[in-house]
């Protein structure tokens, strides 16, 4: 056999087991004949994608083992669980790491039992599948997780199928000017390849449908120069996507700053059936899932399934043991150069520690807590500046345009932002192959750090606070992805996904109520215990401890949430280290209640709340000196959960010894007040906690107007105390009137002049 | 003055008026010297964008008033309040709606202090806008509402200014291929203006910086025809504008299937400062808010500002009293032909109600409740069909995809899918002007639908319920947007943003773990009270009232969540009024506590959840004939909530009457569990619910496996009913065992033959 005859028995066989997935319990060479108990009693699967896919790794398998070159594959469309399972199995990948699958007729026959069956493997490819680090499962992020995967991987190329439904979506249609970021040298290459078979679920792709040219000057206006692969006869088209393999690698190989891209235009469910009850179904919307779908009542789709399977001579293909011969194999890289055993596609395999300095050095100094303050982020920054420098090639900050607004420009003095288009004289820390990603777009931030995570390396996403909500859906599939992938043992863990929250709903004096959100927390909290981590540290030292803690961690999404303006330094160096450490505490200088039973606990968590906590004890204790106060704060939201449902939930007597089982809790939270109800319903105390969180009341204004507009400000705490602790209310009706007085003052005030009043903004504890 | 003149005064006059609101507390036409203490102490706004939107804005009320024709705006750039402000101030809408903000000098020193100031307007383009429908707070949707609005305005011309910031984001990217959707002759025209400054907030955008041509060829490649307008002189960009537009404007006259649009490449703060402290602020990212930060401490700035403001030469454009010349205002249309007027701008005012069939009609007939079954969504379609017949102009349907697999084909009977690229013979539904709107891009499912309801007409959003995720941050911009519009008087209601979402969690067959996800009701739920509500009609004829309901409703999100199998039929038709109208009530056939107390309630919300309580009662009255059992179905979740924290929370009385304040309460949800403890921890029963639901376990398996899974099938809820009334637990250890054998046989089925077990499947109540 000549090559090009290796790649089509090769793809003859990816077919022939694609199909075998989606219909076959058992019999699976089809040695007798078949029967309707062969057939599975739930047809499950996703045929249309899937000849097209494996149309591709059989042609990029000769031009790997021809070449040596280095790859991964990207499964851009939705269901190619198929194809990309067929192919692992081909390749011996999925027998060495799941051996009872072994590679002949008895493993034949449980890949495709297991394939989208109860207790077996899902539809779509998934941490499941050998080779695989993106997820088919919601659409439009194929193009940036190949991006993220090629980022300081100079001498790989990521082939990215992207399907012509998926190139519909927002998310990928931006993904195309990833290339902007691109250096040529220092980044590998990105090969998309926009597979139009035509349809979607029920409906033609509007890409497979305008004019061709019209098409192309799309890809070229994207930047790309198009190569097109068109055609529905095999015997043609095969050596149509050889030459143009071929032409592109030599392009890549030789001028590395050429971006090419292929258009490839085959029929929907190539080589399937062509017409099923006299309608038509190859090269149609109804190849999507399942072309003969009463295969186990109806003989004649029976009869149709088996000489479609057999239409690819399976006897050319398997020996009688089940073992695909030599020569259809023989195009079949090795070991690691395997897509579907590349340790790219298993980024923990190649992942190296950081290298991290030691964030005390980067510490406030503190006098006296709660005296001077200091922008967290901005701290945060000189730091990441010297992570950035001591891991030159491993780590990337990426920011929707943010980086300076959140206060990180400290960076700057040690990179500059990946840039690879025109630059003029006035421009700053632009910088070809810069460790930070600045473009508008939150979802490239987080697809390409998505992408290069799971390729073994390291990030942080810095993000305003309430803008986070548009990668809502991503951060979910992440968050599932790391969930299953944990429980896979051949999978290593990956760093974990870093976010830094800033710009937050309490500080947005110039944008208001659009910019004021901080519900990622309860998306986030609908996740997993085992993958989801919140921390909310109050000042600059507990935000540098919890970023090096996230910075060490692995297969988590840390969402950490911090001021940029300058807050008080409530924690010094060491302090900082054990508060974070226990993940909440009593603030021993803001309480009076040592050694004995508090009247009140105050709570609080994020950092405007804790700062008008303190000064509503400071207020309860210039007035109010008999009272016994205990002031908490809590850096790690997930202690407040009862151990029973997160791995850092605080045991119950210790929360019961912090909270107090019948004292009034005052809890102030930096989001929506709920969260801190639905994280404690279960504790002992719950009925004691009164929460004040964002009731969703915003618009431009002061901070302490923010505050007072939502319930959170010192005097509606201290009004609370009054409120809850027995015996208070009577006695100090005149001290909560004044509380009220001084609260409607202040937003006179601001309404008069624009601006916080003084005695507001000079506070210090 | 001759019409450029014109143009040119009217842009000194909005570039004044746009700076005077950034900057000036006082003195507003610049009569005295200007003080400190006539600048606002704080300095918030955004001045890069504003002049170039001022020079679209001039220019096109030049056509308007030449031609005749019907135009609005939409300021896609991020902080255009300034602009916007300007000119519904210039064109005198403004004063009209905002008496207190006169056209003379006081009312110019009002407009100046409200801007971005506490109590004041938004910095941004917001409801408070007259004349605008997009808000400018978070980035990427200008273009997809530009469409929403054009559709079936086919009179109608929508200018977009799109910023090159907002251009880098997914969703903007997708939302140039909304031409493959827009009716030549039916729908209107939407004019993108690709507003080139070059820069976002701290860095230069990448389309401003590829090269020309590659940046024609993008646009082409979308299917635009590109006209370049570019310079930095205001005398030489002034007259290429105006020929551009009128090219422009005779080829959409004449040329309804070609669709022109505009790169304007100006310098971002055009005619600001051109350099501050010895850098160069023109033209670069420094422009991008305040150029000149220190106006009331610094005396330089001071005086740049008081140079520049008296460089649009003030004195020429406003009489001594404050009032615009005439020759200023020459070209500003009249009435509603003013953008700033447009009623299209204020839809509610063109709104009409939708001509609804009686739902009754369509409801499916029931013998016994709780015996047959229908697919709730397939029945919705026979309506939603003849709503869309009876509509022909003012409906549409939204889908990414996922109409036929939602099932809801009904529609096309009436309708086909819009389309305008090429169509081939196998083709089905697909038609020009086609009421149903299927793009694989939620965003622009969502973004059209927006421009569409806010432009005065009607529609539902029909989607997989874990993808809608995709636009959660568009729900919640557009929750904000509702919930500040009802507050200002001139802002008539408009049709409410209906989701149907379907293909729900426990019904992921196909597709598995990324595709379950039910946490889109608490994002929902963390917006006002005052503008969602959320739906879960556990059966067809349920579906058809609330759907009805919410399509009567105005300026509400509505959310409803409904399956697309088959489910029991459990209220006939005048039931599922009265049931639906109250929104909760006793299941009185399935419940056994006739006038009593009962022992234990069992309460639902959802059809998977409803039918696995009903099956649990079903045991218990077998096993327990002497169990009081209430079974309880919760169709409106808002319900649950205490009367103070929404509109339709139940009373307390009513509430512990349903609910009793002292026996256990078995709750089965559909979503998260903690959601119900959220919307009840304040009822005086809540320490007595157990609830259950999706605790975030799952794969491709069969329903009744998902079920099990997380724990909210019928032998769970058995044995929480023993555990739970006090006494059960010693006395039917065996029945509660048997439970237990029961779940894990019917586990070993499922995995052993892919099935759930006959008598799960079989079962009716």
């Amino acid at each position: 056999m000549d090559a090009l005859q290796q790649v089509s028995a090769y793809w003859r066989a990816a077919n022939y087991l694609s199909a075998g997935q989606i219909y076959l319990l058992d019999n699976p060479l089809l040695t007798e004949p078949l029967l309707p108990e062969h057939i599975k009693p739930r047809l499950l699967g996703h045929w249309g994608t899937t000849p097209g896919l494996n149309f591709v790794f059989a042609h990029l398998n000769r031009i790997i083992t021809e070449r040596g070159q280095d790859m991964i594959y990207i499964a851009g469309p939705g269901h190619g669980g198929p194809a990309t399972v067929a192919h692992a199995w081909l390749e011996g990948t999925y027998s060495e790491l799941y051996p009872d699958v072994s590679q002949d007729a008895a493993g034949m026959r449980r890949l495709f039992r297991q394939f989208s069956f109860p207790g077996g493997i899902p539809s779509h490819a998934a941490p499941e599948t050998p080779g695989s680090i993106h997820e088919g499962g919601e659409l439009g992020y194929s193009l940036a997780h190949a991006y993220g995967a090629a980022f300081d991987n100079p001498d790989l190329v990521v082939a990215c199928v992207i399907g012509d439904g998926e190139a519909e979506t927002g998310p990928l249609a931006g993904s195309w000017h990833s290339n902007k970021f691109r250096h040529p040298r220092k980044d590998g290459v990105v090969l998309p390849i926009l597979h139009l078979n035509g349809y979607k679920i029920a409906n033609p792709s509007f890409l497979a449908r305008i004019p061709p040219a019209e098409l192309a000057k799309l890809m070229e206006g994207y930047g790309y120069r198009p190569y097109v692969v068109e055609g529905d006869d095999p015997d043609a088209v095969h050596p149509l996507m050889a030459s143009t393999l071929d032409a592109v690698f030599n392009e890549i190989a030789t001028r590395p700053e050429h971006l090419p891209m292929i258009i490839l235009k085959t029929p929907k469910g190539w080589t399937g059936p062509k017409e099923v009850d006299g309608k038509p179904v190859e090269g149609t919307w109804r190849a999507h899932q399942v072309p003969l779908s009463e295969v186990r009542t109806n003989d004649e789709h029976r009869e149709q399934l088996a000489a479609w399977m057999r239409s690819y001579k399976p006897e050319e293909l398997f020996d009688d043991q089940g073992r695909p011969y030599p020569e259809v194999v023989g195009l079949v890289p090795k070991g690691p150069k395997r897509m579907s055993a590349s340790p790219h596609a298993n980024g923990g395999e190649l992942l190296r520690p950081l290298v991290l300095p030691d964030f005390r050095d980067y510490a406030v100094a503190i006098e006296r807590p709660g005296t001077a303050s200091t922008s967290p982020t901005q701290v945060l920054g000189t730091f990441l500046r010297d992570v950035i420098a001591a891991n030159p090639h491993s780590f990337r900050l990426m920011g929707p345009d943010e980086t300076a607004s959140n206060r990180l420009q400290a960076v700057y003095e040690a990179t500059g932002k990946a840039w690879q288009a025109a630059t003029l004289p006035t421009d700053e820390n632009l910088q070809p192959g810069g460790r930070v990603m600045e473009v508008l777009s939150e979802h490239l931030c987080q697809g390409w750090l998505e992408g290069y995570l799971l390729t073994g390396r390291h990030g942080l996403f810095n993000c305003y606070e309430a803008f986070i909500h548009i990668v809502d859906a991503m951060f979910n599939q992440h968050a599932k992805w790391l969930d299953t992938a944990r429980e896979i043992p051949w999978r290593r863990p990956v760093a974990s996904l870093n976010y830094l929250l800033s710009s937050h709903v309490w500080r947005q004096d110039h944008n208001g109520f659009t910019h004021q959100d901080p519900g990622f927390l309860d998306v986030v909290l609908n996740k997993k215990a085992s993958v989801v981590r919140v921390y909310l540290p109050p000042d600059a030292n507990t935000l540098l401890s919890v970023a090096d803690h996230c910075l060490r961690s692995r297969d988590y999404v840390n969402v950490i949430v911090a001021g940029k303006q300058p807050v008080l330094d409530l924690f010094d160096r060491e302090e900082a280290v054990v508060h974070c450490t226990r993940g909440l505490g009593i603030v021993d200088w803001a309480s009076n209640d040592a050694g004995q039973e508090p009247d009140v606990v105050l709570a609080c968590a994020g950092d405007v709340p804790t700062l008008e906590t303190l000064a509503a004890v400071s207020l309860l204790r210039e007035k109010l000196p008999d009272l016994r106060v205990r002031v908490i704060n809590v850096v790690d939201l997930m202690r407040l959960q009862p151990p029973g449902e997160h791995p850092h939930g605080l045991p119950d007597a210790e929360f019961d010894a912090l909270f107090t089982t019948d004292k009034p809790v005052i809890f102030n939270f930096h989001g929506y007040p709920w969260l801190i109800h639905r994280l404690t319903y279960k504790r002992n105390g719950h009925d004691n906690f009164h929460v004040r969180g964002y009731r969703e009341e915003g618009t431009t204004t002061t901070p302490f107007d923010m505050a007072m507009l939502n319930g959170i400000d010192r005097f509606h705490l201290v009004r609370d105390v009054i409120d809850r602790v027995e015996g208070l209310g009577v006695r100090y009706a005149a001290l909560r009137q004044e509380m009220t007085d001084a609260r409607l003052r202040a937003r006179a005030h601001t309404r008069a002049h624009g601006e916080d009043a003084p005695e507001i903004r000079d506070w210090t504890f």
